[in-house]
Parts: structure tokens; sequence; C-alpha cells
């Protein structure tokens, strides 16, 4: 079949690069592409080009950005004295879609582990400590994933952060809201218990 | 955020378009994208403007292929009087896979669907009709899906191909392979009863 399907094996091999796509899901979106219109398939391709081309690190908060100042650190109405440390862009999208946060962001690019070779240099944090030296920060919400590399990280920010004499928070870990608790795992139901707020 | 991800939430759109992809799938594989190098993400383009400019339908069997014949139609070795018809060029793959068929196929590109609203002239049956009437044809398997659509859809095809004094079969239903009896549907478990075969 090699010669049949020369064009479509090489889009199912790209889609296979992605994350989580099997050989199966591939197939499948490389055939969902033949059954594109040319105006269609065309706009695809421009947009995989161009999220590599018109897409920069924010130089301030290193969150991906059209500008070289991201819209959320060039904000007037944004609370610069607060900074929420995410691992990565996803996070801030997420936090974004609450509309509770009106502070501004820190985009590590992931988190540190031995595991995968990730160490602290190989993130954003350089970056970090420079920002708070250079303007006035009262808070850093540490948000990094609650695994343990996310864990590991936090715990590592918070000493080298708490010395500068700046407050170092930690977001709530508990059991989700619309979630079961029969379904919540040990860790997250003992760390709830203890995290409990009186009414 | 619209501002900050703009070519994402174009790339995470396009990525929707595409079968069984939602929203957190969609932005998932657009940032899998932002990971590319530029060399990759210019492949991955290419290979989408590739599957639109280099594929065509094989005059004969109507499979997708970069040539007017397809190389199974074009083959010398392949027995041009079975013909395997399937709704898709999927279901050829799968078939090409298993390595024991030698016959033709002949693509419908769909299934009779008044749900739908898929009848039967928006399907390759014409073609099929004309291959029947220029050439020696001894037997046509109907290997549409067994779901209603393609067993309407088979149906139809019998009624229409018997009275040329064709051979005309059916794949078989039954138990898959490394299949358990107690997960199997009722209706699968009747067919594979009704169609035991002596041992």
């Amino acid at each position: 079949m090699a010669d049949v399907t020369g064009p479509l094996e090489k889009l199912t091999d790209m889609f296979r690069r992605l994350d989580g796509v099997g050989r199966k899901t591939a197939q499948r979106l490389a055939f969902c592409v033949l059954n594109f219109t040319d105006t269609e398939a065309e706009e695809f391709a421009d947009a995989i080009l161009s999220v590599k081309r018109d897409l920069m690190l924010c130089e301030c908060c290193q969150n991906i950005s059209s500008e070289k100042i991201c819209p959320v650190c060039s904000s007037e109405t944004r609370n610069k004295s607060l900074i929420c440390v995410v691992e990565d862009p996803r996070a801030v999208i997420a936090i974004e879609n609450t509309g509770h946060y009106t502070g501004t962001y820190h985009v590590l690019h992931g988190a540190i582990s031995p595991m995968k070779g990730v160490s602290p240099d190989q993130l954003k944090i350089r970056e970090l400590l420079a920002r708070l030296n250079s303007s006035e920060v009262s808070e850093v919400i540490l948000a990094t994933n609650p695994t343990v590399e996310g864990e590991a990280t936090a715990m590592y920010l918070s000493k080298l952060i708490s010395p500068l004499g700046i407050k170092v928070s930690r977001i709530a870990n508990g059991v989700p809201i619309g979630g079961d608790l029969e379904y919540a795992d040990e860790v997250t139901l003992r760390r709830a218990i203890e995290g409990r707020y009186e009414i």
C-alpha cells in the first residue's frame, strides 16, 4: 500500500508525533484532513506555520505571546505585586478562564525532575528571580501542578524566595468541586481534611 | 487572552475540525505543535497540503491513490474477477493488512443512510456497475460495515448485482478473535451461533 498512501502515511506519521496520538488515531485524523476542502487544508497548514513564526516568549513572564511583552504584563489593571508561578502556558489559560485572578504570571516551562533530567537551570527560574529583584512583589503564588515534580519545584522555589522577604503561598489541595469523596484518593482527602476551613 | 494566543487559538480551532477532537484535546495538540522544531512544523504543513494536492481517486476502484490507476488495480498478480466492496479507504488498508486477500476492491465512499441524507447515487455505485458490465467478475464480496447503514447498503447492492448472474457474498459476523463471549452483544452472539461451522 506504500504507493497508494504515500502522502497519507507521511501525514499519519506527523500526527503520531503529537503527544497521546497513536497509530489508529493518527490515521483517522489524516483521513479527516483528506476530507477537508482545499481552503481548510491551507488554513490548517498556515496555522501550524503561524504558531512557530508569530509566537515568542513574553520578556517579562515567559508566557507565549505574539508581542515582546504579553497583554497581561503590559495591562495597567493587573496587580503587578502578585505573581502566580505555573509550569506551562496551559495553566495560565486555565487560571485566566476562572476570571478571578487579577495578578500576573510567571511560566517556568517545566518542573524540576531528576527522572526526566530537568534541573532548575533549565527552567525560567533565573528570570523569576530577576523579576523579584527588580520590581515590588508582595506575594508569589506557587501554582505548579500537584504532582511529585510540581511539589518539588514549589518547595525549591519557596526556599529560594522566602529569604527575600516575599510572601510565598501554594495553591490549595482538596476534593475537586463536583467530585465524589468516595472516589477521591487518600492523599487528596487527607489534604482536604488538613486544609479544612471554618464556616 | 485573545491577543496572546491568536495563532494558537487558530490552530486549536483547526484541530477541532477533525472528527472526535474536542476543545481540550485540540488545545493540547496545538501546544504539541508549538514544541515542534521549525523543520517539523514545515513538514507537518507540507504533509497536509500534500494529501490534498497529490492524491486522487483511482479511476477503476475509486480508492485514494497517487496515480490514475492504483497499484492494486494495475497489479498483474491480483485476481480481477473478485471485487471486495468497502465503505471507505480505511477498510482497504485494514483488509490489505491481513495479507490474505488477493482480489481487487471497490470503495463506495460512504453507506446509504436516509438519516444522514446519503442516497445511493451519492456513492460510487454507478462506477461499480460499470466495472461489473465491462469486465469478467465472478464474485462480489460485500464488506460494508456491520452497522444499520452498512447492512442496508449491502442489501441494496446484492439486489442490484444478483440479477447480473454474479455471485454476491457478505463478510461473516461473529465473535471477534480474542474477544470474550461474556461481553459480546446479543446480535453478534446470535449471528455467531447461526454462522457456526463444523470442525
